[in-house]
């Protein structure tokens, strides 16, 4: 039997591609969702036709209202940023940075992991498109693999977690392209911060004017903006 | 106004120590209550109790099933043990060790002063009587203060976070005491592994010997066990 992984997989088009990747090196797909009071549980059912179509050994939602601390333009009603060029986007922490929620994640996908005797932890975090984001960076991603080794019975006993962030240094027409060599079919997934009530993508937020860039840029139309 | 800190708080004697010894140092506390699937939804009303009786500023209770994963008797239908000696305890990392369990609740805590703008988190680990769990040692805690730095935005501005776990080298005959001389009503507390439909205490698990040993080395019983 293959080694198995805990993948974190929120229905976007980064997760997607990371979960993908594991599959690629021969993991058993462990995919973990967590629903954290974002305003859109569109995600959600993102997130079980991309599992579904990767052929994921299980697949856990966990519900966790981070509403409940405020804090973020996603899981409060702060209004999402809208039609922001690139400047725009580098030039600060933007306000859908939900404090320390990559490290909830990671927690999260720790615990799920060892509970299960994996040792292996996918993230589609990303360094380029999300620098404002401090948990996005590869230092955050070293720092919480050294914690994982510490904190857990089976790091004690000197097994190794090693916390895989395979998309962290690659721009976004990248990471579709590796994708797309995948096999990955992105009109499962779904990345829109705001979209509306039909789940439709508003293709004004950041995340959306992001991906459709990149899609552009390999002269293909994203998928997720199809009539379906 | 007295700076705050987020404190975690179960409801059991450690954490309500805990929020004593945070006030007593001057902060105004903002208590977290992390509901884990636990079988005793008895801590929660333990928890409520002891946040009134201090005065907090604010109680946040967050839903987390963490028994979506399993791996513990604290989540699932594993025996807990009963009527064990030191010596047993000490013996072994024991079934109650819920996978990443403090790696979780301070991801949370860290979420919750990160959006509240606070920079201190208080946490009743303890290394003496749970020798056995990785994630009740110092090294655990300085590891995630390191991760704390790094992972948030606050962090990443240069300001510090500190992750205070001031019982985590006393016996719990220490703490037991020092809980008396700030005041603190242990009748209000629940520790019990395994409390029985009423939330009694069931006297024989790791967590009810400890104490009630505790109480009787200062020649007292547990006022949790008084008939109320």
């Amino acid at each position: 039997m293959p080694a198995g992984c805990v993948v974190l997989l929120s229905g976007g088009l980064d997760s997607a591609t990371t979960a993908a990747v594991a599959k690629r090196d021969g993991f058993r797909l462990h995919a973990l969702t967590v629903v954290y009071g974002q305003r859109h549980a569109v995600e959600v059912r993102a997130a079980e036709r991309v599992a579904a179509s990767l052929g994921v050994a299980e697949h856990r939602v966990i519900h966790l209202d981070l509403s409940a601390f405020g804090g973020s333009a996603l899981t409060d009603a702060i209004e999402v940023p809208k039609d922001r060029d690139e400047e725009a986007m580098a030039a600060e922490i933007p306000v859908t940075y939900v404090p320390a929620r990559n490290t909830v994640f990671l927690s999260l996908a720790l615990a799920y992991a060892e509970a299960r005797g994996l040792r292996d932890i996918f993230i589609g975090a990303n360094a380029v498109d999300y620098s404002g984001y401090p948990d996005c960076r590869p230092e955050f991603i070293a720092q919480f693999e050294r914690l994982a080794n510490v904190a857990t019975k089976a790091g004690v006993e000197g097994e190794r977690f090693r916390i895989h962030a395979p998309l962290i240094h690659l721009p976004k027409t990248e990471i579709v392209r590796l994708g797309l060599s995948l096999g990955v079919d992105y009109g499962l997934t779904h990345s829109c911060y705001d979209p509306d009530a039909e789940g439709r993508p508003c293709r004004r937020c950041d995340s959306c004017r992001i991906r459709i860039a990149a899609f552009r840029e390999l002269g293909m139309e994203d998928p997720a903006l199809a009539d379906g």
